[in-house]
């Protein structure tokens, strides 16, 4: 265990919202690498090999240099960047070794980084992950990661090892609610007292974040527990937000997926504050449905799901409805 | 993506079963390396340049070389190493680099492997993460994995890509139903129509089971869609075997956790079937309790819960009550 990071400073969600309000955007770019997608010129490179030994290495270094460009143009127009674990762990150790680079220069571009491990077990083996997620050993994810998203069905356990990293090194987590999957309601909305469960899953990050974080809800402050809730069932994201009026929001589901920004409005606090949309496939592929140069298409995309994203949280600043409680 | 696996071959569950017949074992070696309480004489190389870059590859040789030794004494006792990924992921890509070499290691030696990484997510993400643990891809964990644990809080969508990959290539899953950790109950014992949500979760898992894996169910034969039910509440292990009478039960929490043998009793089917039972911590640091050399040490931890699990295997084989429906 090494330990680590000085005294106070910014809580994650105040330097989200400062990230949001200095940029004045809310998008968040998924890192979803499918290297059969990648553009024509790193496709040739990226299929070097295709089935045999030493695959990965060249498939993760087209994706490194891909994901490079991506993040280049698109970063100005972000507030962070989500990496989806499954992408890079598809290509074994490789994968994991590009990973922490594309984390480390979405960094230095400024971006704020969150790792999409959707990770949730129990004791000494979610300490490990916190630590392999928020700590800071050299050469791993830790020390380049600002947030990692959780998920509930272990309860506590999962979450308080986690905090213990975060919070003195001014990072966060999320913790999965209601998810933007079509069969995320076989088990989110089973009938718990007549609310359904992933009603009772907000509750409880809510009771966890007081309980757990109560040094992150000094005043006006967010919490850094935030939650994940699809864009897809804007009555659900209803529901999640008055459970939760203190948290950060991390919202999938736009874009390839289908949810519109007018769906993610329901989870804006009063002032435009409180949420972050991710978009991947929409961006990262978005040569794929027009002609020109791959990387204008990338940049074109990022710039238009910010306006949108923009005009329906800036309609939400204009509430006057505050629903903080 | 890359095809590939022949015609019909053993189930899992079948591989599984005859595993525990040949070796009169249902004892799962767990691979949980805290680099921190490697014996002593690996301790040096594991420490050198902790804290700074380049030591998570000392770590690593020094997790492979301890791994190595432990599966090679503990092979002929257990049927199957589980790897736990939390341990590994702490050292980044070089912690990856290791694991897939150590589950080589463990197939070499005639264990089936199974990862757990409780993995859960939607659609394409549950695809990609389905192709990197049981996919064919050369250099990842895909071809020397035999199952992997999943996590049920995302439905259906999680589990169905990794049957896509598992069925034809005799590979399996265990879906996490009732933890053993002291906060399980948290989320998985909320009360839906006066049922506890993890019997739900279990009677889903049947659904699952029963729709996707019906070419594995028939005849006498055991679902390779399995479930993960904590050793330390044996009411619940009732309650989920009663639920999933034709599932393979994964027990963890025997040993280190406080389980006994006993305790594992109510999820054996008639004849001593369908149950493994996962030891780390009690099998791997057996050393740290007492004097003489550690893989002694280790060896004999291995033997002991292998015997006391047979016996406890042994009482149920000679029950008459067969509780499949």
């Amino acid at each position: 265990m090494i330990s680590g990071a000085g005294a106070a400073q910014p809580s994650f969600a105040a330097r989200l919202e400062a990230a949001v309000q200095a940029k004045k955007s809310c998008l968040v770019v998924g890192l979803d690498p499918v290297v059969e997608r990648l553009p024509g010129e790193l496709l040739g490179r990226a299929r070097q090999g295709t089935g045999s030994a030493g695959w990965t290495a060249h498939a993760a270094v087209a994706v490194g240099l891909f994901l490079r460009e991506v993040l280049r143009v698109t970063a100005p127009h972000a507030v962070a960047a989500k990496a989806n674990l499954a992408f890079f762990e598809r290509l074994g150790a490789a994968g994991w070794d590009c990973l922490r680079r594309v984390c480390e220069e979405a960094k230095d571009l400024g971006l704020l980084v969150i790792a999409d491990a959707k990770r949730g077990d129990v004791g000494s083996t979610a300490e490990a992950y916190a630590e392999a997620f928020l700590g800071d050993i050299p050469d791993t994810l830790g020390p380049v990661t600002d947030a990692v998203t959780l998920n509930p069905y272990l309860g506590s356990d999962n979450l308080k090892p986690f905090l213990r990293w975060a919070r003195p090194r001014g990072k966060g987590v999320f913790v999965l609610v209601r998810t933007s999957n079509p069969s995320a309601a076989e088990i989110q909305e089973l009938p718990v007292d007549r609310k359904p469960l992933f009603q009772h899953v907000a509750a409880k990050v809510r009771c966890w974040s007081e309980e757990l974080d109560a040094t992150l809800l000094a005043g006006d402050e967010l919490s850094s527990v935030g939650a994940v809730v699809g864009a897809l069932t804007p009555l659900q994201s209803q529901i999640v937000r008055a459970e939760l009026p203190r948290a950060f929001l991390l919202v999938p589901g736009y874009g390839a997926q289908g949810g519109t920004a007018e769906d993610v409005a329901p989870c804006f606090l009063a002032g435009g504050r409180g949420v972050i949309v991710n978009a991947s496939r929409s961006v990262l592929y978005a040569y794929e449905k027009q002609d020109g140069p791959w990387l204008q298409a990338v940049e074109g995309a990022a710039v238009r799901a910010k306006q949108e994203l923009e005009a329906v949280r800036w309609k939400s600043r204009q509430s006057t409805v505050d629903s903080r409680q």
